[in-house]
């Protein structure tokens, strides 16, 4: 079974508050690699100040049942109280083209 | 040099539009393979459809000036006309956890 996909765009302002963000997700993130079935989880920041969304979460997860537990729980609640607006939900790969379009696995980025 | 991540997120419902969207992206993505620097695509669509976003694109690209000229191209805009809202964006990765935190590569699905 392939894994879940969870992206997670996030509204936060260019405006200087990076680092309060980071440590932020770094706590959430150091709790959810706890819960069972969580897999991995890759942060992305915009190179562009503009860009809509500064930054976007994404991760791995077993399933979705171990995903909505682990966000479910009220440890993460408390870490995830006062964050940026953002909008999570789960993913599957439905199309791929290029250097993984056979696997179905993600791709290297030695190429 | 890590490549660049674009990651699109798409304003698509969830109201039978599917095929008409998968037929747009998978013409774009194949003219943007055609293009220097374009390195991969993975399209995702949501599980739930409530959704905010239905379909994210993630795309690897050797560089922001092989994207920005390959998406400014003629062919490009033409194929893209008409296309639901969406926010592209190219991003880098800042931090990760889990099964990469040491390489900086993105993650086997396979565990």
């Amino acid at each position: 079974m392939p894994d879940m996909v969870l992206i997670n765009p996030f509204e936060v302002p260019a405006d200087g508050s990076d680092a309060e963000f980071l440590a932020g997700w770094q706590a959430a993130a150091d709790y959810l690699q706890t819960q069972p079935g969580f897999v991995s989880a890759r942060l992305h920041r915009a190179v562009r100040p503009d860009a809509r969304f500064r930054y976007v979460n994404v991760a791995l997860w077993e399933s979705a049942q171990s995903f909505m537990a682990a966000v479910g729980s009220d440890g993460f609640r408390a870490l995830a109280a006062g964050t940026a607006p953002n909008f999570p939900a789960l993913y599957e790969v439905v199309a791929t083209v290029g250097a993984d379009t056979t696997t179905g696995e993600p791709v290297g980025g030695a190429s």
